[in-house]
């Protein structure tokens, strides 16, 4: 048994051993928020995607192969390779018929959220979309507060545009919080941000 | 100059250099139709997103990461790796804020259309986005005949069904003549497959 003092801060289980923790043992260990955001919103999709709620994915890492080894009677092994600059937002799927479009970011900041998160094709992406009556936002992840907000989009383009006009590079916090909704993070689903959706587009 | 004698058969040039031919000289190389589905797929997407119609990507392959390089001074190389399954269909993206999804696949007989073209995952995500109100198709091309159908997900989904209940393992091509949709192939965009949307759904 270990003892662990007191020190005003919640108590977070050492890394012992990451593959069995990421397997099995997930659902014991949520006190401890060494889940990445990425986890959380998987885990929620996947949800989502039992509860038959909706079909949202991620899309996989964009990468260039260059070289592909195809050994007899076994797997081909790509020997060579480099990621790529993705053209688009990370997440993405349907609910209720519509098409859902999503990223997902987080800081360690705690009164700011610096716009260089976010990559200029995203940003392309996100004003598309947008045009062609997507359901798209962004959920910001204030690591060291442990929130998760939901910002749609179009708040996120024009703080983008305050930007290119040569204003700050980055939003405030307490603009998301203005703007954005935190959202309660949960057990099943974690980051429930469909019922954002249902609340802003009366779904 | 080169002469070419009358067989009856449109006149295919011989693939040169298909490094060049695949980049800049695209345009003036149509005729030859050794683009393959993929090719004219990204290429109607292109165009559709140019022309501001809709957004539709295709989903970058899945690959399995297992050894990353971090040379100094120059970009991350993947020294290991291993493509995955698919859990998806390729293609998805949204238009006139529809969720659209669909997935395109080709066969040389000419006769009919396997259905072991398709994997379990993509049928089961099929059923799931349809459930959910996706505009959900395949594309499938008789690459003899050089012909597209658009085929709706149902009637997919009802050949599968077919098959898992003892039937036969493909579609027929008077099927897919008599339930689907040809598509007239053109120069811009190369498969229209927005019209049929159209037409499907009185967009």
């Amino acid at each position: 048994m270990t003892f662990h003092y007191p020190n005003g801060k919640r108590y977070v289980a050492a890394a012992v051993d990451t593959a069995a923790s990421k397997s099995k043992d997930k659902k014991w260990s949520y006190g401890k928020r060494g889940m990445t955001l990425e986890e959380d919103i998987n885990e929620t999709n996947q949800y989502y995607l039992d509860q038959g709620l909706a079909v949202i994915h991620k899309k996989p890492t964009p990468v260039q192969i260059v070289d592909v080894n195809y050994p007899k009677r076994s797997a081909a092994v790509i020997k060579e390779a480099y990621f790529k600059q993705a053209s688009t937002t990370d997440y993405n799927g349907v609910y209720k018929g519509r098409y859902i479009d999503f990223e997902a970011k987080e800081t360690k900041l705690e009164t700011s959220f610096p716009l260089k998160n976010f990559h200029v094709h995203q940003i392309e992406h996100m004003k598309q979309v947008v045009r062609h009556g997507a359901i798209c936002f962004v959920l910001l992840r204030f690591s060291l507060a442990d929130e998760v907000y939901y910002l749609e989009a179009k708040h996120l383009l024009a703080f983008w545009q305050r930007m290119l006009d040569g204003g700050r590079k980055s939003i405030t916090k307490t603009e998301v919080e203005n703007l954005g909704c935190l959202i309660p993070l949960g057990f099943q689903p974690r980051i429930n941000y469909i019922k954002v959706i249902n609340n802003l587009y009366h779904l």
